[in-house]
């Protein structure tokens, strides 16, 4: 495994995938969806494989079912890439152009990031979403996923790889990373003379290892320990519908709250309809000492509670004394992720819009909604939570960078 | 030295610069000037020491003028400082606004970055330069120096503070590392906690140090290896005065040029002409077997010289075969900053400004433009040579963050 060669390889095929028309690009990703669909059977075999060794090592039924691929999924694969084949392309686009006063004609182009780094973890699906959105915007791809997957990542890749050779293109443009040991992780995420950004994909800890050891730019994905403060002048059932759905449409995924916040003169009225509600999906409750009271069957919060993504049926509640109070506990535990207010108090909802420091502030609606497909972007290749390129649902626009172009006559600085 | 405690102060004070309108934020600029200028017997003592133990050292008288205040300098920071506030505010401007297909009112919001870290060196201008440029996009700044401007940047930097104090604002805005010792230096690049982005201003050692040790976001600057390539149909009379501008007007600054590409079809014509004019200013011409024939005086070019920022009045110089071996050639020794060709070809322009991998590439002009102020974004707090966040001079905006703000109506996700 020789990560340097790997890189150098991508840089040039960097250099050709920036030069691909739209055109190329899209019939290129059209024969690589084609491609998977043919190679079906080799790739339920490989999937086999992971599948039984994660049963030999006891994984979680949870775990292997995101593991598993299917029929249906590599067709659902193959229809993503389609979709990504018929999206808009960014690259080229002059976000606008001036004359200055020395009569320099200055455009700023979006053009290619260059060489971009995914690290993530068990689902398969990753690599042919990261592969197509990268290839769309003319990126180069590293792709380095986790051991569970290993079989399935890499005959997706040769696939892919395999059709981008059988039509005249280079397969470096999608590299994969064939060694799933932490030592080669550690080496990618110092390549900084081959790498313009790493993205991790995948749980907590993957991101904290990648942010406290990477040099190269990396852009933070997915944590999100959400809130969502019922304020004194809430609609009630509104605000017990959007905790709801917040909490129990998906617990498991990252724009899900994870706690609760309700103004001190609506506790009494809210939280046992709240409890009851979430009753019906058995959500366990982690109450501080001014909600327990009206939570039967809560149990008190600890201190790590506020600060836990818990992706589970469970839900830390505290009542607070107002808006500020609220905002407060917020800016203080919450990961930057998505953040929501229930009220019908025009001032309460622009002072939280303003000081809640997150990717995504919302006014009545549930934290669920921060994804790059809802928002309209038609793809996602993560979700942001740090401040620096990109911030919330990035989509193509996200894996680009600019460059200005300057038409001249012959003009020199005075 | 609790650089801790410096990151938590910055942060809670970046939480109330966010939130500062306009008005307030450009008047307490103009309060940090005048107070800079009412201290200027003060900061010239300061300024006394540093120059003392500069020349104690053996300082060249370069950077000792680099390190030199004056009454005049003094006034041009406070006038810099008063220009920042006329410039328009991007804090709270909404790019765009959507209704997504669930009926959410999407809206994408500049936003401060939060707390930015500068690591720079000799220059105290950077000190208000960057303070000011901070503080007027509401962020708060960690200000670390250079040990030669020790005591000027101190005072600096105490007089501003001062300023904010004393107009009821928290001088936590603007903080300043009064350790100079590399050891803190590395610390700060390890600050995730804390920094939002890091900015390192300075030589091509520091950049790399950075680069190479911090785990923070950061953005690279300001190290030049540019390109000058005169194509076979290059109007010769303009190429020789481009690349006399892009070598000579300024030589120790990063836009300049370092590197003179010249097609064999018309070395013979030209390489005699430029020699001659360079001469002017005693420049020494690096060249390679193609172009020493036709260089009176030059001197064989290393494979080092290819890819070294001189800052000085040296030139290398190279003869290629055609475009695609001097795109070559740069995209393999350039460090991504600024680039021209000089043609009347029309296809030429086209393929140089598609095909070279830079922030700012030029057709017809000279290199020395890349500047934020030149481009007509009224201020400059670098130049980015990295791809992410931004690329290329970096005013304003390239210091804000975004936040989607989501009106709804009680929207739950489906």
């Amino acid at each position: 495994m020789n990560l340097m060669q790997l890189g150098q390889q991508a840089q040039m095929a960097a250099h050709k995938l920036a030069l691909l028309d739209t055109q190329r690009k899209n019939s290129l990703l059209l024969e690589m969806a084609a491609a998977l669909e043919t190679a079906t059977p080799e790739i339920l075999a490989a999937n086999a494989k992971d599948l039984a060794q994660a049963q030999d090592n006891g994984i979680s039924e949870t775990m292997q079912d995101r593991l598993r691929l299917t029929e249906a999924r590599i067709r659902d694969m193959a229809q993503g890439i389609r979709e990504v084949s018929q999206l808009p392309d960014p690259i080229g686009e002059v976000e606008k152009m001036w004359k200055n006063a020395d009569g320099l004609l200055i455009g700023r182009q979006k053009v290619p990031l260059g060489v971009i780094g995914i690290i993530y973890e068990s689902r398969p699906n990753v690599t042919t979403d990261a592969a197509s959105l990268c290839f769309k915007t003319g990126n180069a791809v590293i792709l380095r996923g986790g051991k569970e997957a290993f079989n399935s990542n890499q005959i997706l890749v040769n696939v892919m790889q395999n059709a981008l050779a059988a039509n005249d293109f280079t397969p470096d443009a999608i590299q994969f990373v064939s060694d799933t040991s932490h030592d080669v992780a550690n080496q990618m995420m110092k390549l900084t003379e081959y790498l313009d950004v790493l993205i991790p994909r995948g749980g907590a800890g993957l991101i904290r290892r990648v942010k406290e050891s990477a040099t190269v730019p990396v852009i933070e994905t997915g944590t999100g320990n959400n809130h969502i403060y019922v304020d004194k002048d809430a609609q009630l059932e509104m605000a017990k519908n959007i905790v709801d759905n917040a909490k129990t449409q998906r617990p498991s995924v990252c724009n899900a709250a994870e706690t609760l916040l309700i103004h001190q003169d609506v506790a009494a009225a809210f939280l046992p309809v709240i409890a009851a509600k979430l009753a019906e999906h058995d959500v366990q409750l982690r109450a501080d000492e001014g909600a327990l009271p009206y939570l039967a069957g809560a149990i008190p919060a600890t201190e790590e509670d506020w600060a836990t993504e818990f992706l589970d049926y469970i839900l830390a509640v505290t009542v607070v004394a107002d808006i500020d109070e609220a905002i407060a506990h917020i800016n203080r535990y919450n990961t930057k992720h998505s953040e929501a207010i229930v009220t019908d108090n025009y001032f309460a909802s622009q002072k939280f819009l303003a000081e809640v420091d997150a990717a995504a502030v919302y006014v009545n609606a549930s934290t669920r909604f921060t994804d790059g497909f809802v928002f309209g972007f038609g793809a996602e290749i993560g979700i942001s939570t740090q401040k620096l390129h990109a911030r919330g649902p990035m989509g193509l626009e996200e894996l680009t960078s600019t460059k200005y172009i300057v038409y001249g006559d012959g003009q020199v600085r005075g």
